[in-house]
């Protein structure tokens, strides 16, 4: 039977592809031309990701048998899960060996299932975090974001953030496609289902409901909204019911269906044909054109590259974030005053100044503009800032050697005649 | 008896104080001049904080009847509560009738609660999250920050982003005293007892392992870290039990203690009194002196002033605020390329050009530094960067004037004399 491989490894805060490994899964003969559906699970860590993928696995395994869920007594097994609150899994995983399934239409298509490692565990940075959430979606065709309880503005906006990171890796996009595929939310303990019931149907109406664009609103929220929608062809929700006390809480529970409340076992019968089913399965599509399991391993290792560079900017925590841009316009409106301010002094139509008056000048417009960058509110604290307060006056500096040899310019002019 | 009383009032996407309300409930004669204990408690909306909070009135109603917790049949009520996923609470309440209790040196004291807006909502901006969040706290002398299920680095981030937007309005803090005094984290539906107990010992161990600090984490891991524990003065957690589906689920629940597991009723008996006892009450200070009920009064006008002006830097999502600062950073070096380019040309030691190649050359360096623009990684989009890129021009030409002139100076000097 297979396990769970590690594909990409997660080192300290970089990422590795495991290309021998990748290459062994799908590069086998019998499939690497085959054209390939990819199933991932992300999200938060600690929240039954690994577990569900489990379920998925039954399902893939049964081959269509409608007892696929399993008997009272049996372990959950695969892709491993547990209790606690660490994380557990790094990185990307794939499961060893791929599913052959074959639509209504008579083609044999592969199935990839893949497990993330989990945000927001307190070892991982935004980059690391947004990494592996954008990765996992550029390769999936179906993007499983597994959250809790509810659909949170925070949920979208880290949602906006990590796809935005994919999307800037994606150079190659022809701009017509949309860059992703599906991205089905998946609440987990969802608590109301007098408001919305359980399911799709259930899960489409809370989504319309916070994906809803309306004038009335508030910049920031139009554009998170419209961000998300511009990113996948398709987005769903599903809204599951809490699996019981037992599964969230109880050491001992080995993920057998007894253990298991009824009504999450009900609604996995829902959900996993939703996403598995032969004739519900999405190919992985790159700019419009369905790929084969082999033209998957070019494009992994294309994208890990591009995240092991330099070249794209630095997803940062909101804090970290507002307070470089905080400073950065600070610096900005500073070095421009200086630039003004010595303007009116010695600008191009100012007649020649002696140095020493010009040095006085100087310092006179230097202080004017120290003086307003620390004025300036900024978040992030007098240490983050002082970082950007030398590059102050580093410019301010160049500036002034400018403006000491127009000055000197002038003079060459007027005494060498 | 009492009631709520909404004492910070949201319009769209600002604040008022309704002082009024405020002065109603704390300048009466018989507290005004006593010192005051301000419990509130924030988080993200939906989360059982207004329940909670009624378990407080409960035991402040009370009196010190060890029996506070009532009885089986009576219907939980105060501050108003309720299942389903969409907003209740907005702004800032305060229950109308406070509580005086006498502590064991024998001084009265004023005990308020305050109920606050629920965060990320799917109406409210980042920047409105962080003013309520950043009041309350500033206003508290205890901070209840009711998150779900775990400590989660994403829960870390939010609250450094909205501690620093509060620490940046005290401007007044004596660079003493920390700004903030209590913040319990309370950490609802805890599944893993048996890898730390319920309540404050287990929360204890789960809060150290989160907030630790080592060399050998990633540097904005530590940064995190420090900001948090700079910012208060007693940083405590409580883990609680999950209070039963039917609590969570069941839309005809109405608070009844017969309806609540037995584990969180327990663990309420401990966590109420170590928050609210008059042993363990917190009086609210500023800059270390302890304040009364008329100077609290002053200080909310003060504060929520900051809030209303424009001074302050805007908070903003983890896309906006990494989009702006690198687009930021991208005009300020393309900038300095075009500087650096032009000054090659028509610097202080160079000679006088004709205005005609100037212009030439004046093209030349704008390209070089638009196209740099256009080809640095930024996030946000193009349209988000447009604005940024007329900026970029706009900084441009004005440089482009002043090279003009400099270089107009060259020429009458060489030709007046
Ligand atoms: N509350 C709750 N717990 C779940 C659910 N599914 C699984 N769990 C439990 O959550 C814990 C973590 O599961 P795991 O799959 O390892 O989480 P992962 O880190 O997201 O992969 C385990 O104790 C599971 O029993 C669910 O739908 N709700
Ligand atoms: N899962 C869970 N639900 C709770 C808890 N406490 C209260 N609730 C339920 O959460 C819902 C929202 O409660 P409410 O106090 O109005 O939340 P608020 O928006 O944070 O003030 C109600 O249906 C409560 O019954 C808890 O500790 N865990
Ligand atoms: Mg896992
Ligand atoms: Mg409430």
């Amino acid at each position: 039977k297979g396990q769970p491989i590690q594909i990409v490894e997660a080192g300290e805060h970089t990422f590795k592809l495991n290309e021998e490994a990748l290459e062994r899964v799908l590069l086998n003969p019998e499939i690497q031309d085959k054209k390939v559906a990819v199933v991932s699970v992300a999200g938060a860590f600690r929240k039954g990701k690994s577990f569900l993928l489990d379920f998925f696995l039954r399902y893939l395994n049964a081959k269509g048998d409608p007892d696929w869920l399993g008997d009272d007594e049996s372990p959950l097994e695969g892709f491993s899960w547990r209790g606690g609150s660490e994380r557990e899994t790094t990185g990307i995983l794939l499961w060893s060996e791929p599913f052959v399934c074959k639509t209504s239409s008579g083609e044999e298509i592969v199935v990839l299932l893949m497990d993330t490692q989990g945000a927001f565990d307190s070892e991982s940075t935004v980059r690391d975090c947004a990494t592996v959430f954008a990765l996992s979606t550029m390769i999936s065709s179906v993007q499983v974001y597994n959250i809790t309880q509810n659909i949170q503005e925070d949920d979208l906006q880290h949602l906006q953030l990590f796809t935005e990171y994919g999307r800037l890796a994606l150079e190659a996009n022809d701009n017509i496609s949309k860059p992703f595929q599906c991205l089905e939310f998946l609440v987990r303990d969802w608590s109301f289902p007098y408001e919305a019931d359980y399911g799709a149907a259930g899960g489409r109406k809370i989504l319309e409901r916070r994906l809803q664009i309306s004038d009335k609103q508030h910049n920031e929220l139009q554009q998170l909204r419209s961000h998300i929608k511009s990113c996948f062809e398709n987005i769903g929700c599903f809204l599951m019911p809490h699996p019981g006390l037992k599964v969230a809480t109880n050491p001992k529970f080995d993920g057998r269906l007894k253990d298991i409340e009824p009504d999450f076992k009900d609604k996995l019968q829902i959900l996993v044909p939703l996403l598995l089913d032969e004739d519900n399965l999405k190919i992985k599509e790159m700019n419009g054109q369905k790929i084969t399991c082999r033209e998957l391993v070019e494009y992994f290792k294309a994208y890990i590259k591009i995240y092991q560079g330099e070249e794209l900017p630095e997803p940062k925590s909101m804090l970290l974030a507002t307070a470089e841009a905080n400073n950065l316009a600070a610096v900005s409106s500073s070095k421009s005053r200086y630039t003004k301010e010595m303007e009116k002094i010695c600008g191009g139509d100012k007649p020649y100044l002696h140095p020493e008056q010009l040095e006085r000048e100087h310092i006179r417009c230097l202080t004017i503009a120290m003086d307003l960058f620390d004025d300036t509110r900024k978040m992030g604290g007098k240490e983050f800032s002082s970082i950007y307060k030398e590059q102050l006056q580093k410019d301010i500096e160049e500036a002034n050697d400018n403006f000491k040899s127009h000055n000197e310019g002038k003079n060459i002019f007027s005494s060498a005649r």
